[in-house]
C-alpha cells in the first residue's frame, strides 16, 4: 500500500508540474512569443523601369510624379514623389533569365528628397506546382541600407493567413533602369 | 480505503490526461490553427469609373497613368499602370440602387501588361446600426480568375484587430465603366 | 495514513482545478482576447504640402490627381483623387520645430467627393537610441471625425511583428498647406 501511495505521489508531482508549466507558458504566450520562423523562403525579383525606349522588356512604369517630374525619367531630388507600378519576374537565383517561379506585383513610391527611400505595397503571386497562392507585403524601404525589413501582412492559398518579416537586399542595379532585389522571407505565423 | 484509492486513481488519470492534452494542444496552437472562420460576411460593391462624361454618378477616377495613358480612358496594354481611386457604395444584394450599408474606399492599380490584374488597398467603412467600424484589405487581384483571395489585414470598431481572407468575384461589368464585385469575407481572427 | 490521504486529495483538487482552468482559458483564447494594449505610444507628425512656392520646407507633394486636378493645387470636390506622398517629421510634442524622433513616410489618397476622407498607407521609421525599427499602418481616415482609427498592420526592429490600432486626431491645420496629426498607437500584439 505504502509503495502504491508513493507511486501515486510521484505521478501527482509530475502532474502538478505539468499543470503549472502549462498555465505559466500560456500566460507568457500572450506576451513573449518565440521568434523562430515557421517557414523561410529566399527569392530574387527583377525590376526594369520603362524609360521611353524599352517598352519591349520593361516590367515597371512610372505612373505618378510630382510637379517637377514626368513619366519616363525618374524625378530629381532622389525621385521623391515618383510612383512606380511593377509586374516583376521572381526567380530562385540571381539570373534575370532564369525561369520565373512567380510574379512580384504592386507599387513603390519614392518618398524622401534627401536620400533614396521608398514605400512598398506588393504581392508575390505564385501558381506553380511548388507554390500556389500569394504573400502580401507592406512597409518602408530605406534603399541605401544594405538590408531593410518590411512586413508580411497576409497571405492566401499555401500562405493562408501568414505573417512575418521580409528582408530586402539590393543585389544589383544598372543605372536607373534595372535593379534586382534579394528577398528573404521569414514567416512567424503559419496556419 | 482501497475503494477511495481506486476513485482517486481514476480522477488522477483524467487529470493527467487533461494535463497532457492541454500542453499538447498548446504546442500545436503555435503551428496548426483551425481554419474555421469566426465570422463570415457577404457584400457587393459597385465601381463606376469617371470617363469624362459621367461626373454625376462616377464613384471612381483614374489619378495615375503611364506615359502612354491619360485620366479619362483606361490605358492600352490591359490598363497597365492605371491607378484608380474609388468611393464605392456597398450593398447587401447585387442591386446598384439598393440602400448602401457602407462605402468601399481606397485604390487599385492595374499591374500587368499581358492580362488584367490589379493590386488593391482599400477599406470597408461602416457606420450603421448593423456595423460600425472598418475592415482593411490588401492584396493581388488577378481579375480574370473567377474567384480571387486577398488579405484582411486589420479592422477597427466592430472589427477590432480582425484578420482573414476576402474572396472577390466579378459579379457583373458593363464596358470599361461599371463593374460590380461580390465579396465574401471570412474572418479567422476575432477579438 | 488518512491524514496524508486527505492532503493528497486537497493537492489533487487544486491540480484538477488548474487543469480545467488551463484548458478552459485556452479554449477562450481563440475567441475572446483581452483588449489591453501591450504598448502605448503618442506622437505628432507634421505635413507641409508642396504648392509651387514652398519647395524649401515642403514635406509632401501631390503626385497623382484626377482629370480635373494638377500637382500644385489640391483638387476641387474635396480633393477627390489627389495622391500625396510624404516624408514628415515625427515629434514628441505638438511643435513642428522640436527635434524629430523619426519620419512618417508613405502616402494618402483623398477618396470621397462629398467630404474629406483619405486612405492611408505609411510607416513610422525610427532610428534613435529610443526606438529602432518601423511601424506600418493602413486604413481609412475620415478626416472630419474628431478621432479616427486605422490599423497597425506590422512592424520591424523594436516593433517586430506588432499589430494594433492607431487613433489619429487632427491637432492643427493652416489653410491647405500645413496640418499636424496626433497619433496614439495602441499595440495589442507584441512579440
Amino acid at each position: 500500500m505504502a509503495k502504491s501511495f508513493l507511486a501515486l505521489a510521484i505521478i501527482l508531482y509530475f502532474c502538478l508540474f505539468q499543470c503549472f508549466a502549462a498555465s505559466g507558458s500560456m500566460r507568457k504566450a500572450k506576451r513573449i512569443r518565440a521568434r523562430i520562423p515557421c517557414k523561410t523562403l529566399v527569392f530574387y525579383f527583377h525590376d526594369i523601369i520603362y524609360n521611353g525606349h524599352n517598352a519591349g522588356n520593361a516590367t515597371a512604369a512610372i505612373v505618378g510624379a510630382p510637379a517637377w517630374g514626368n513619366m519616363t525619367i525618374l524625378a530629381s531630388q532622389n525621385h521623391f514623389g515618383d510612383l512606380v507600378v511593377f509586374d516583376d519576374p521572381i526567380t530562385l537565383d540571381n539570373n534575370l533569365h532564369s525561369t520565373p517561379v512567380g510574379r512580384a506585383q504592386g507599387f513603390y513610391i519614392y518618398d524622401k528628397k534627401e536620400i533614396f527611400t521608398a514605400w512598398l505595397g506588393f504581392s508575390f503571386v505564385f501558381n506553380s506546382t511548388e507554390h500556389k497562392g500569394s504573400i502580401n507585403f507592406a512597409g518602408a524601404d530605406p534603399l541605401m541600407n544594405k538590408t531593410r525589413d518590411i512586413s508580411v501582412i497576409g497571405g492566401t492559398g499555401d500562405f493562408f493567413m501568414t505573417r512575418g518579416i521580409a528582408t530586402l537586399m539590393t543585389d544589383a542595379f544598372e543605372g536607373e533602369v534595372y535593379f534586382r532585389l534579394r528577398v528573404e522571407i521569414n514567416l512567424y505565423e503559419c496556419w
